[in-house]
């Protein structure tokens, strides 16, 4: 079977400026990658017409598909579409369903269709509208002799919906794709090198046709496994595989699939019928807004005390000033009864709490930077740990708030 | 005097199959832009010899500064040496002051060098060394016909300080570079097209050579203009801009430089000497989240009670149960309750608050999925906002944030 290629293709200045960090080409790639597209190449180039044309002729010449995002809004440095239009020779005019879509997009917020709203209804004869729900520019879908061109707004939401809910399906409609198989292995609260210890016996009996890819980030490190052909035989391998990895690495596995330690969480205490409060200072909401990301977390989730202030520590959450005094904020007393206390005031089966020294300022000789206390309480028992994190200020944020999540899967078991 | 074009190249099938953000070739943009350096474009390619050298190629004959990461670990998928001896024509051996830093890099960490380890300090013959304090890949610099290459490793950290303590430095010495001067208007409140509308008089009346882009966001519209050239008269120019866009759209306007919404509203509440506490339904902490995520933020938020469940508005808020009931938790009357009660509780200057449909669930036709009340309280007044958002979860969490962090900037004046 032919690998059938792409290329994935960001136009605007803010990106070749520095301005805007590039999500848009990450996301395109994996989402291809997933249905066995192989992405042979990435650009970005700035928002000028010479330059557009010929990223477009010498992407074609590399590729079946070119993924192009940005460069679509209503503004006059916004190029992609006259350029396609130029590119494929044909004429621009305003698209009666796109028109639609965009009017009752204003309607619905009460708004008045504007005379530049009214253009992005505009599209080149030749192509396919791609609805856009979530945004006004609508996506473009060119086709011409096999060579699949497809233009999208640059907004990151606007482009995963199209890219998930239209541009995926139609390509599989189109092109006939190897079946690719990814098995995921999700871990949290082991870094890369010690995990790659701990498994390198497994993965040096890896079979050839297996490959093995460690993806780290602030929610843990997942493990991705991929193989092609057959689609039975490498989902036997692939449990094969998941067996024989547990008794070395099995309690820092949380799941097998996409979803992050924070579904994982809400979905055992719905299971188990517990719910949860959280007590935050150095994460000062982040913890919280991981748990309520999730949709239905109202279901578990009954609310939180941000206690930045010391002061809010002892009036709202009840720690005693005599802890606060003789230990400090950042200590294992206070983080205990953080935890008891939210679970206590919003009468809930668990609470979580965190305090620590996030930076990059407010370290001391004792309790440096990257310094977190994490707490967690049912009414059986507290469970306090001690981390010793990094010196930037999000990451601490980040990995406190992870850290608390796999605190509550370890005892909520 | 002549533009300096570079070329950014980043090598890894772990970019190219969307498992590592590239973040690297964001950094050196902004960097290069910084120095005048115009990043014509940017280009990603897997771990192939043949993909590797047709890329030195094109970046070549395009530009005049191509800057490469990735591919210089000791592993055999680590092209990027190979080929560049190749392009240069010319062998690689043992650089003995590489040879030396990275024994010392090993031995300061009580470690021996394997053979692999001694490959890392094998150049090109044609290249100078860049030394890496913090990796064992050293980079390189190649100088042939007035075209520099740059090889540093992909490794973020690493690749940072070569930018900054060699790389920027190397280049401004080997190129007279023009002035490149950037102004930024940042804008709230107000959707782009909109924007464009009120201040289309303005930028059809802007000079050729000064370029106008805008740049949308989750924090609001930023207006970002470039020009090149005098920097004491493009300086008044852009000076001369800024008064003549605010009797536009200056209600809108909080910023003139790279400061997001959350640090500019926690300067004017530290100049004001006002504290603030926080009442968070839909938002579930990220409010908080993005007022803490500024350092010093304690010295004016003192804390938050995220109240997601009703019984938590009424029983730690204090949100009458008549209130909830009649109108319940997505109503006028409720959020200019949680604003006032959560200011007298925490005894704030300012407090605010968020309660809506955040979705994808929980839609109702009076108040569908994207129905939002935000609110802002202080000792003298409420101001309560209805706002209509998209269907994305996440979109209007971050949305509504940038809303409430507005309406303080509004009432705080």
């Amino acid at each position: 079977m032919r690998l059938i290629a792409a290329e994935v293709l960001a136009i605007g200045d803010e990106l070749l400026y520095g301005q805007t960090l590039d999500t848009n080409s990450h996301y395109i790639s994996g989402e291809l990658d997933k249905v066995g597209i192989k992405v042979v190449r990435r650009t970005t180039i700035g928002d000028r017409v010479g330059d557009i044309l010929k990223a477009f002729e010498e992407a074609e010449a590399r590729a079946d598909i070119v993924i192009i995002t940005g460069g679509l809004g209503p503004t006059s440095d916004d190029l992609t579409k006259p350029c396609l239009a130029t590119y494929f020779n044909c004429e621009i005019k305003i698209h009666p369903e796109a028109l639609q879509d965009v009017t009752e997009f204003f309607s619905r917020r009460g708004r008045e269709l504007t005379e530049l709203n009214r253009q992005q209804a505009a599209l080149p004869v030749c192509c396919e509208k791609i609805t856009n729900p979530f945004g006004t520019a609508p996506g473009m879908w060119f086709d011409r002799n096999d060579k699949i061109f497809v233009s999208m707004p640059g907004v990151p939401h606007e482009m995963r919906h199209m890219v998930t809910d239209e541009i995926i399906p139609r390509l599989l409609k189109k092109f006939r794709l190897p079946v690719i198989m990814h098995q995921v292995i999700r871990t949290v609260g082991i870094g890369e090198s010690f995990l790659a210890e701990r498994i390198s016996s497994w993965e040096s009996a890896l079979p050839p046709h297996i490959k093995l890819a460690y993806l780290p980030g602030e929610g843990g490190v997942a493990l991705r496994l991929t193989a092609i052909g057959d689609a039975d035989a490498i989902r036997k391998e692939f449990d094969m595989l998941i067996r024989a990895i547990e008794p070395l690495a099995g309690e820092y596995i949380f799941g097998y699939t996409g979803d992050p330690l924070e579904v994982v969480v809400g979905r055992l205490l719905l299971e188990r019928n517990l719910t949860l409060s959280v007590a935050e200072s150095c994460t000062g909401g982040y913890l919280s807004h991981l748990i309520t990301s999730i949709p239905g977390s109202s279901r578990y989730f009954e609310g939180s005390i941000i206690a930045y202030a010391t002061e809010i520590k002892a009036k709202e959450l009840n720690v005693m000033r005599a802890t606060l005094e003789s230990h400090g904020a950042v200590s294992e007393p206070t983080i205990r009864e953080m935890a008891t206390m939210v679970r206590k005031k919003f009468n809930t089966s668990i609470g979580v709490a965190t305090s620590g020294v996030a930076g990059p300022g407010g370290g001391t000789p004792e309790k440096p930077v990257g310094t977190v206390w994490i707490a967690y309480a049912d009414k059986e028992k507290v469970v306090a740990k001690k981390l010793h994190l990094s010196k930037d200020r999000l990451v601490n944020i980040k990995l406190t708030s992870t850290a608390v999540l796999n605190l509550i899967r370890q005892n909520v078991k």
